[in-house]
C-alpha cells in the first residue's frame, strides 16, 4: 500500500491502530472457510468518525475496504479477495453502549461478541436469542451481516428478527440511521432490512440497537430415537405444525451418530436412524409438560421407538452432548469437509434427505447430517479425503447436485452461512438474471465506485 | 390517456378490464385521504404475466403507474398523484393460493383482504396476527406495501414478521422472487424486506408467502382504569418490561373516554385520566391466570385504582366497546380530525402525553390519543373545526409540534400508515439529507424512470 494512504490512516486512527507489516497482513488474510487473501494494510478505527473519514477518503481514492468482526464466517464474507485495507472492528468497537430495562432493548458496537452480550443480558434476567454455533467468539456485526441464525430459530427467529435499528457509514462516508427502538416503524425504506444480510457490502455497520425478550424460568429437553431417518424427518415438521413450538429441534443422522459414539463412547444408539433432540421452554411448570406430552406424543405417532426427558441438568448436556460434538466428530470420515447449510421448508426435509443419501451413493463419498431442522436447516458435510484429488472433485460435484436438490425443493443455498466466495459461483442456481442484476442494481446505489467488498455473492 | 395505449392495455388485459370513461376514474381518484387525484386509466389485471407486459409497456412509454388494493391508506400511497395509471389489484387477484398446513404457511395474491385470510386460518386451527384497524377491508397487497400493524403488534409483530417471501413486477416488467418459505434463508440482498414498506414505489407485489402460528386455545382480557394518563402510562412500560408479553395493551385517554360516553352511555368512568385494556393469550389456563396476575399487580403498583377481569365474551366485548369506538366517537370535538399514528420507545410514552398536552393548551386544540401503547404507538388525533381557515391552520402547526416532540423521543412519524403524501412534506424533520438521497438512490435502482408512484415518501 502507498505510503501516502498509511500516512493518511495513521493521521486519522493513529500510528498504533494501522499496520501493513507482513505479521499482521498474514493475521488478517484467513477466516473460518480457511483460504488466504493478504490485505494491503489491516486499521483499527476508535469510533465512527474515524470510519466515515476511512470511507471517505477510500471512495475518493477508490481503495477497497473489507469490514472484518471475528472473522469466523464460513463463506470468505471477511476475506480481503481484491486486496485493500480490512477494518477490524473487533479491537475498539466492542462495547455494550446500553442494556435499555424499560424497552427490553441492548444498544451495542459491531465488534461486541454474541455470548458476551448473552451473559449481560441474561444477567438481568433478559434473554437475546440467535445462537449461531459461533456464538463464543462471532460478532454482533458479523452476525448481522450474515444473519445469523442457530439453534433457537425454530421458536425465536434469527438476527434479522432482532434487529430494531442500525447505524451505519455509507461508502461515501456518510453516516445513515436506519430503523428505532420501536416495535413499528415505517417511515422510509426499510434500510435496516437490506443492510442485514448484506454481508459487508452496502455499508459498515457501527452500532446495532437489538431487541430483548424477557427470559423464560424454565426449560427442559429431550431426545426421540427413530429407525430412519424419513421417520424423523416427518415427526419434525408434523410436530411443527401440532401447535407446539420448541425452542429447538435438532438432528442427527446414522452417520453423525456413529462418528460421535466412536469418538466419544456414550452409549449413543448407533442403529438408529436418526435421533431427534429439542428443548422446551416457558415461565410455567404446566407449559413445559404440556409441550413435552405433545412432542412425546407426535414423535410416537411417526415412529419413535425411543423418548426420553432429561430430569435434570446433568442429564440434559448429556442429551445434547452428542450434537454438540457432531461437527467435530465426522472428521473421522474424511480430512478435508464440504460443510453446507441449505435450507427446505420443513415438510420437503424428508425427500431433502433422500436425496442426499442418493447423491451420496452416486458419488460414493459420505454426507453425515445434523443439524436445525426445526427450522429446515440442514449441515450436509461431504467428507473427503482432501489430497485426493479425485474425490476432492467427486466431493464438489457432490455438493452441487445437493444445492440444486435443494432449489428444487423450495429451498435456500445458505440459511445461516452467507454466500461470500465459497457460494458465490453458485448464485445462479438460485437466482435469476433479472434477480442478480437486481442485486447489482443494489450494490451500486449504495455504493457506485464498488470499494465495500467487492466480489462477494457472486455480484 | 392516448387512445393508442388504451387500445394497448385492452389488448393485453381484455376490453372488459380497462376503463377510462369519468365514473371509473372518479371512483378510482381517492382513498381514505379524502383527497383526490382522477388517474388517466384504470386497470384491472388477471395475473402477473399481464402485469409484467404492462409495466414493460409503461416503462418504454413513460406512463406513471399506481397500485392500489383496497385504496384504504390513511397517507395517499394509493392516490395517481401525477395522473397515469391505476393498476387495481383487487378485482382478480385476490385468491388465496394455498394454505400450507404442513409448514404453516399461506400464499395469497395481493388483492385478498385480510380478514379473509384471517377466516380462512383460523378455521384450519391457525393464526394470522397483523390486525390493522382496516382489516375487514384492507388486502394483504397494502398491508404489505405499508407495512401494516394493528393491536396484536405487542406480542406478535407487525406485517414484515410474518412476510417470508414475496412474488413482484419490477418496473422494467420482470418478474422477481424474494425470500423462501423457510425462517431461514440468507443468499442474495434481502429484497422482500426492502419491498415491505416501500408503498408501492418499487415493485409490483404479485404474490406474498405468509407464516402462519397456530392459534393460542384461550385469551382473556382486562381494563384498568388510572387517575392520569402519564400514570397510566408509566404502568404500560413497566408492565410489558415485567416479563408478561400481552398481545395488546391499548389505551383511551380522558377525552376520549368521554367521547365515547357521551355518545353510547355505557357507563365509562369519564373522570379517569386515562383506561388501559389488555388481552392475554395461551394454550393453558394456568398461563393466561399467571399473565393477568403479573399485570394487574403492574398496574396496582403504578396507581391503577380499579382492574376488571371479564368474565365471558359479552364482558369482553364491553370492555373493548370503548376502545373500538374512540375514533368515530371523537369526532364531538371538531368536524375535521387530522390524524397521526406517531410511535416513541414504550418508555418514552409518559413524556410525550405530556408534550402533547402542552402543544394542545398552545394552540387551543383538543387532542384526544388512543392507541396501541403496547407498542409506543399512539393515535394522536387534533380535532378542529374543517370550515374554520384559523383553526384549521392552527391544528396543522400543532401536529408539526407533535412530530417534533416524536422525533425528540426517539419516535417516528408513522408507526403504520405510511409516509404517502400526507406525511411527505415531514421526511425532513425525521431523516437527514444523506438518509433521503440514500432513499433516492434505492428508488433509482428499482424504478430508473420513476414511473411507478411516484412523488410519494418525499421522495
Amino acid at each position: 500500500m502507498k505510503s501516502l494512504h498509511v500516512e493518511f490512516f495513521k493521521s486519522v486512527v493513529g500510528a498504533e491502530n494501522v499496520y501493513d507489516d507482513k505479521a499482521h497482513l498474514l493475521a488478517y488474510s484467513y477466516d473460518a472457510t480457511k483460504n488466504h487473501y493478504e490485505p494491503d494494510a489491516v486499521i483499527f478505527p476508535r469510533n465512527e468518525e474515524e470510519i466515515s473519514k476511512i470511507l471517505t477518503y477510500c471512495n475518493e481514492n477508490k481503495i477497497i475496504i473489507t469490514p472484518r468482526g471475528a472473522g469466523s464466517g464460513f463463506t470468505g464474507g471477511a476475506l480481503p479477495a481484491d486486496g485493500g485495507i480490512i477494518l477490524a472492528l473487533e479491537k475498539h468497537m466492542n462495547k455494550i453502549l446500553e442494556i435499555d430495562m424499560e424497552n427490553l432493548v441492548a444498544v451495542v458496537q459491531p465488534g461486541v461478541i454474541n455470548m458476551d452480550l448473552q451473559r449481560v443480558v441474561e444477567a438481568k434476567g433478559l434473554f437475546y436469542p440467535p445462537d449461531p454455533a459461533s456464538q463464543d467468539y462471532s460478532t454482533l456485526g458479523g452476525n448481522v451481516s450474515e444473519n445469523a441464525g442457530g439453534m433457537r430459530a425454530a421458536k425465536y427467529g434469527i438476527t434479522k428478527d432482532f434487529v430494531m435499528a442500525l447505524r451505519a457509514v455509507l461508502p461515501n462516508g456518510e453516516v445513515i440511521r436506519a430503523g428505532k427502538r420501536t416495535i413499528k416503524d415505517v417511515a422510509g425504506y426499510n434500510v435496516a432490512g437490506i443492510l442485514i444480510a448484506s454481508e459487508g457490502t452496502l455499508a459498515v455497520i457501527t452500532e446495532i440497537t437489538l431487541k430483548l425478550l424477557a427470559k423464560p424460568k424454565l426449560s427442559k429437553s429431550a431426545m426421540g430415537v427413530f429407525p430412519t431417518v424419513q421417520k424423523a424427518m416427518e415427526a419434525v415438521f408434523k410436530t411443527m405444525a401440532s401447535g407446539v413450538t420448541p425452542v429447538a429441534m435438532e438432528f442427527l443422522d446414522n452417520l453423525s451418530i456413529r462418528a460421535v459414539e466412536q469418538k466419544f463412547h456414550k452409549g449413543l444408539p448407533v442403529d438408529a436412524g436418526a435421533i431427534l433432540i429439542t428443548t422446551v421452554d416457558g415461565n410455567l411448570d404446566e407449559e413445559i409438560i404440556n409441550q413435552l406430552e405433545i412432542i412425546e406424543n407426535s414423535f410416537f405417532n411417526n415412529g419413535c421407538s425411543e423418548f426420553k426427558i432429561a430430569k435434570d441438568k446433568e442429564e440434559e448436556n448429556d442429551l445434547w452432548f452428542a450434537r454438540r460434538n457432531a461437527s467435530q466428530s465426522i472428521t473421522i470420515y474424511g480430512s478435508k469437509k464440504l460443510n453446507e447449510d441449505i435450507t427446505v421448508p420443513r415438510s420437503k426435509l424428508p425427500a431433502l434427505l433422500e436425496e442426499v443419501d442418493k447423491i451420496s451413493k452416486k458419488y460414493s463419498v459420505k454426507i453425515p447430517c445434523f443439524g436445525h431442522t426445526g427450522d429446515g436447516n440442514v449441515h450436509t458435510n461431504v467428507m473427503v479425503n482432501g489430497s485426493d484429488e479425485k474425490e476432492l472433485k467427486a466431493g464438489h460435484d457432490a455438493i452441487v447436485e445437493v444445492f440444486k436438490a435443494t432449489v428444487k425443493l423450495g429451498g435456500t443455498l445458505s440459511g445461516e452461512h452467507g454466500i461470500g466466495l465459497s457460494k458465490a459461483p453458485f448464485m445462479g442456481l438460485a437466482f435469476s438474471d433479472a434477480e442478480m442484476e437486481l442485486f447489482r442494481s443494489i450494490k451500486r446505489a449504495f455504493d457506485p465506485n464498488n470499494i465495500l467488498n467487492p466480489s462477494k455473492m457472486g455480484l
